[in-house]
């Protein structure tokens, strides 16, 4: 089985974080694989693993980081495999892993998801995927209208809040 | 020539930020489509859009807006095409509209780029395509190849920059 | 019984910040509606509530949202019922959904309230209502004068705090 | 004639933020009037003027103040007619003045729009008299109609707009 | 005896927060009196006491409130006394409060403490009736005194720290 | 003439800010001084100056300054005089001299005015000298009443203004 | 032993975010002292501290501050020793003490680290002393080889969490 | 002449702001080189310069960059002479770079002046190779006595300010 997305993390403790993200390709059944490299403690490390992510058979790359959020930006600088960015929130409610990620220079785009949303991650990676595999995107159809009946039946069970002037 | 790109933007102001994005697609080959419409002011326009996109043989969504910035996550919302958002900067330096595109619910992402930074929109478009068209992958690692050489070059300038303690 | 005020909400979590608009409708007599649709999940579900909503009978319409708060925005798009939109606090204590929900573009409004205002969303509504309702015009007068007696019984109160140097 | 808005700002300094609200009330034929005091520099006026609004004919008012923006918020405590608070840009971009007028407490709601949106407060005001008045609601639909009208041309003059690669 | 500072608090369940104003005022022997009144809920009743202020004996008045708070100005709006405002931390890290009551407009000022700051504005009040009270003068550069000692004694507690390179 | 009131700002480049503040004294007859010196640079001259005021009868002092704010702070650590805090806008909309002026830590207080607003803080001097200078304190009362009537009067030229529907 | 690092926070209250950067200096035997002295409460005793740092043989200082921190900024106006600043998180998340502690004006800089960062300051106060000391540069250069070898090996823990389409 | 301080840009466009550092370093009399390379487009020459720098004789390293900054944190990954990081205004009103490069996680620390604060960067540059460079320190001395001096004489000249009320 060959990796077609990379989950990479700045750090283990950004783990809890990332489950939403491998949980969902396994559901997809899109074969990926689990990284944690620091961009400023193993910095060779991650250019060699930008490097050949794209040899190595990656389609996608997913990478999450907080506070000076460095890690996207620099896998982007090394491969032109998209980039998928993660803030993670450990301080200042994210904003500055945030802004640390989005606000790249012309040139070198990471696509960016909302604070700590691993599961927008790997959904975004999966579209990516499906843009040449029909079968992957009739699963993300598929997925799209599981959600709407989730939010149906949710309202429907709002028909059990009673007050007394409320309609039903 | 079928449109493998659509460029969105809520509104024709927003046509001078985007001109960035239709340059470069240009400059790669790739065809694209331009629309403008407004996820508030014509929103069943924006459905009928979203809807037949993936049917038209779109492949990549660039949604651009600014303020309260929907038309990314609406367009999002309709079609499992990867939808990429540009912020649109026209009030609070961009932040509200930023903080609109990029903080999606669990469920429906979007691949927010910088605020203003169409260019960053099209290539991440084309870093898209190019999972699936070898070729395409090529032209980005020479775009990349060249936007490296301008900075060596630009480098090479400062040796101009005279001070007398500077060293060259 | 015809509900005149509609209370949407993003998700069913919302629920919890929402039930004090329940509670303030159901104290003024005013019937309504509970409902729960995402403007992301089933946005066809959230444009047919909103074409249909004034035909209905409803009058005001009270969208709620966190995160990148799409759904007043949404349905102030495709009616011109009254809609008061209240951001839920999820993420960055609210200011994203604040910001989403507040900074429409020119010629489609929502009636902003407070991060988690609910409350002040349904006196909204009541007082919109009241605008041709003079017997609820009555009603709400007389629920700020209760407002004034509550301040002023516990200014009192502050009367049995003591210090050597207080006056009372 | 009797005015049923009535259009109120912190200062005649903002008056030409103000105009697009009253020529959008001109444009509907809704009887306004325009003042300017200051909750500050003129509290006993504005008490006064709180006061008699209902009882002089007034169904909604529209407050406009900047900085430490009071005067909407010291209206909706005299009054419960709705007043739609209008957020001048003077300082800080304008966020003081958001904040000052949105985060109001339980009890007194201000019907808040974007920055400097004043015509967005006078089509709020205009839909919320709609809510007795039909044939305003049909000017509101109307309203909306032609600005989508807008948005659709403005839509195909971008046919005009010629790239290699555009698909048009 | 007659109360010299009065501290005002938008709530009682602002009490919590204040008290430390209150305990110093006590400390110094300076009469106050504790109101809980609400610019938007009691507007009369905060206007009769803005004006009776002065006439009453009060010299400095000390108001506290969170959220879009509008007590501080509304009280310096009536009065000439120098009103000192606290902004209560309740929403947003008590941001909202600190800009509505700081950003006030020319003619009208407050004299803002920091989030949350009980006891400073309690001190500046001190240093405020001290202008004409030798003896409150001294009083303050001995309690500025008594400050330095407790840092200064701290400050040798950590001669109790220890680690094998600390210099002692 | 003895001086009550000394001005203090961090550089001279800000006293086109200050030079409000000096006008309203001026009209006042409240003899003032005028500095400049800085925190940061001149940090002895600043200590001799904060040391001495009291002694060479100042009994209000007004200190602006810009960036990382540090002069009203440095000043009110050495003194009991009351220290007015302007902050001046520099860099990031002056929202970083505005936290650097007014977030205090217990004991030391500072009476922080709007960003820029140094007439508000000579109004607020003058307060403070008017506790116990009743013949200056119906001198701010009468300024008081003359801010109200300009804005009467630009209130009444509002009737200048013409629109179709608008009601005078 | 002479202490070459001199580790100073504005209270006590600091210790615990201070003890990283303690530890730090211990395992790396370089000999430091630990101050606690506040810029607001004992100013002479800081400006004391500061003067005779130099001369005692302190070559970096560390100075930690929250809220609106002056420390670093009124330690850095009297030595041309390094400064290092360290905002402490106390209120606003930080971000007040950080802009208190990094917007310096032109001539007195600080070095400023992350919120709550201390043992990055340690580490910083290490490499300045590394630059004439090239023993401690080896240390340095091990240290940095030892967070590498635990990013490394928690990523070989990575192989343990198990998905069926994780490939190891 | 061998270099000792290395001035690094993002880009070219960055000089600007940074030739008031070049201009510092040349009056302190202290070699230096200037160089542009971007983290994100020469990421291999980034490294190169990076690792290369202690052996080139480079004691300090001055890193500028704007947007989501990060040479200075990818240079600090890298070596253990000291970085100085300068934030770039480029968008945000520089506080994204700012963010960017001070919210360094544990391990690598980047030494962060103010937004734009290019002189103070080099000034903090000349106090670290200060620290083992006797004569050196005496010139920052003696620069630092000259600033004051400015600040003297500029005070002076305020004493050609005239009011009535002004005391000299």
């Amino acid at each position: 089985m060959q990796a077609l997305v990379s989950i990479i993390m700045g750090s283990t403790s950004d783990l809890p974080v990332m489950e939403a993200a491998a949980k969902f390709l396994d559901e997809m059944q899109i074969p990926f694989e689990l990284n944690a490299l620091s961009a400023h403690r193993t910095p060779e490390k991650v250019a060699e693993f930008a490097k050949g992510a794209h040899g190595r058979g990656i389609r996608v790359i997913i990478a999450a980081a907080g506070m000076a959020a460095h890690l996207p930006g620099v896998i982007a600088a090394t491969t032109s495999v998209p980039v998928i960015g993660v803030p993670i929130k450990a301080t200042l409610e994210g904003i500055d892993s945030l802004l640390a990620i989005v606000q790249m220079p012309p040139g070198i785009p990471v696509a960016t998801v909302g604070i700590n949303s691993s599961m927008n991650a790997a959904i975004l990676s999966a579209e990516i995927l499906a843009v040449s595999d029909p079968s992957l995107y009739q699963k993300l159809l598929k997925f799209k209208e599981d959600l709407k009946k989730k939010i149906v039946k949710a309202n429907e069970e709002l028909t059990q809040v009673k007050y007394d002037y409320k309609v039903d």
